[in-house]
């Protein structure tokens, strides 16, 4: 069977995650897998470089399908995308991958985009699309406290209770941010990139980082609490809506032709 | 009674445009007017810059109101945040003007953006928020047929037969257009700037221009239809959803301090 790589984009608030839920809320995976259903007869079950929360967004997604037919892959994509409608989920492209690829298991980087915006007055185009809070942050604080987390580490106090991932230790290459001035306000931009992340860590991370910005910690907390190895040494995990999952590397880029 | 200036910001999508509508219909004059009066007794008649029409957004509108009280201009715009919640208006800044500022017959300029994107995959997250067609436009075509309409012209050709201006002269001060790459296509954004302009000025031009970079039109035919003076000669209306109200220019800026 033909095996396609999608590139996804998707508004993650209408859905309980990437992932099809047993009690059948509405998930990304369970809306692209019935637009497949409308396309050759299924059951489809598709893969996913990232299993994204309830709310989180996407503007790289990348999954792979195996179908009967030989596509071609921009009518697929078109095809898609016709029966996906109205759910805001977007296959931006497809291409024909070896059988051996696989979108999770091939991935060899995530990285991921977290929006921040201060502000007095609330959010009006970007509700359900950044987290929001009052007052400014001091960024230098905040990026000297994440230079404790790049490089590898045991991650165990930044990861879920419900992580499944067999171990807690992971390479983190880089957390950047960036500053963007936005009416009545400043947003802050959170780059973050690793091969793979743990359940939850990236807003473990950045919740604690803006308890640094907001005064509250010290940079050096986040260093005591990395080494703590202790979930509740965490500072509060962020809200998932200002996460974004932007792009995911493989050894060859599937979307580069 | 003191006088405010108010900077608003607003997704235009749930309103019937800024104007209070005689059936009732949600509109944002009417969101505004009725959190002013939970703060006292009304009735409140506030006046905005710009008119915007259903569907259209602002990130800089700004409008007047007179309160009996002498409010700390903050907690003002607190207030009126906290009473306009859900609706998705956001007073930014609230300031004390003198008593004979007037938002609509004060303004020297307004300004304008409208976001169309060319991809083909439909838009998730900008959903409601840009314009959006299916193929790549000609930058340079669409600059060349917009410099035709910059400065002053008799904008006939580029108005709604339901405008209520007394003259179809105005004079146009800018249009640019930059781009921008987004995932799957390109953004075009387009920059108008005006004393004032006529009703469905904007949406007249940018579907014009839409013609020439879809290669429809030729840039001189710009120049055939505004010298036409003919609202027949003018391109299809471009839909609302991709244009921004923002900013208003005032001689002096209340807003400045």
């Amino acid at each position: 069977m033909p095996r396609f790589a999608l590139l996804i984009e998707y508004d993650g608030l209408p859905f309980h995650g990437w992932q099809r839920q047993a009690g059948g809320q509405p998930s990304v995976q369970a809306a692209i897998e019935a637009a497949l259903g409308r396309l050759e007869p299924g059951p489809h079950t598709i893969a996913a470089a990232g299993r994204t929360d309830a709310g989180v967004h996407a503007t790289g997604q990348v999954a792979h399908c195996d179908m009967a037919r030989d596509w071609d892959p921009f009518r697929l994509s078109e095809a898609l995308n016709f029966h996906l409608k109205p759910a805001p989920v977007a296959i931006l492209r497809a291409v024909r991958v070896a059988d051996d690829f696989h979108a999770r298991f091939s991935a060899t980087e995530r990285r991921y985009l977290f929006r921040l915006q201060a502000r007095r007055a609330p959010v009006t185009h970007d509700r359900g699309r950044v987290w929001q809070i009052l007052n400014p942050l001091d960024v230098a604080a905040m990026r000297e406290g994440a230079a404790h987390l790049i490089g590898s580490h045991d991650f165990t106090t930044f990861r879920s209770t419900l992580c499944q991932a067999k171990s807690p230790v992971k390479t983190l290459d880089e957390i950047s941010i960036a500053t963007a001035p936005v009416p009545g306000g400043t947003e802050y931009r959170f780059s973050l990139r690793a091969r793979s992340f743990l359940h939850n860590q990236v807003r473990s991370i950045i919740g604690t980082l803006e308890r640094v910005g907001a005064g509250g910690w010290d940079p050096a907390d986040v260093k005591a609490a990395l080494e703590a190895r202790d979930r509740a040494a965490c500072g509060p995990v962020c809200p998932p809506q200002g996460l974004y999952l932007t792009g995911v590397g493989y050894p060859v880029d599937p979307f580069a032709a």
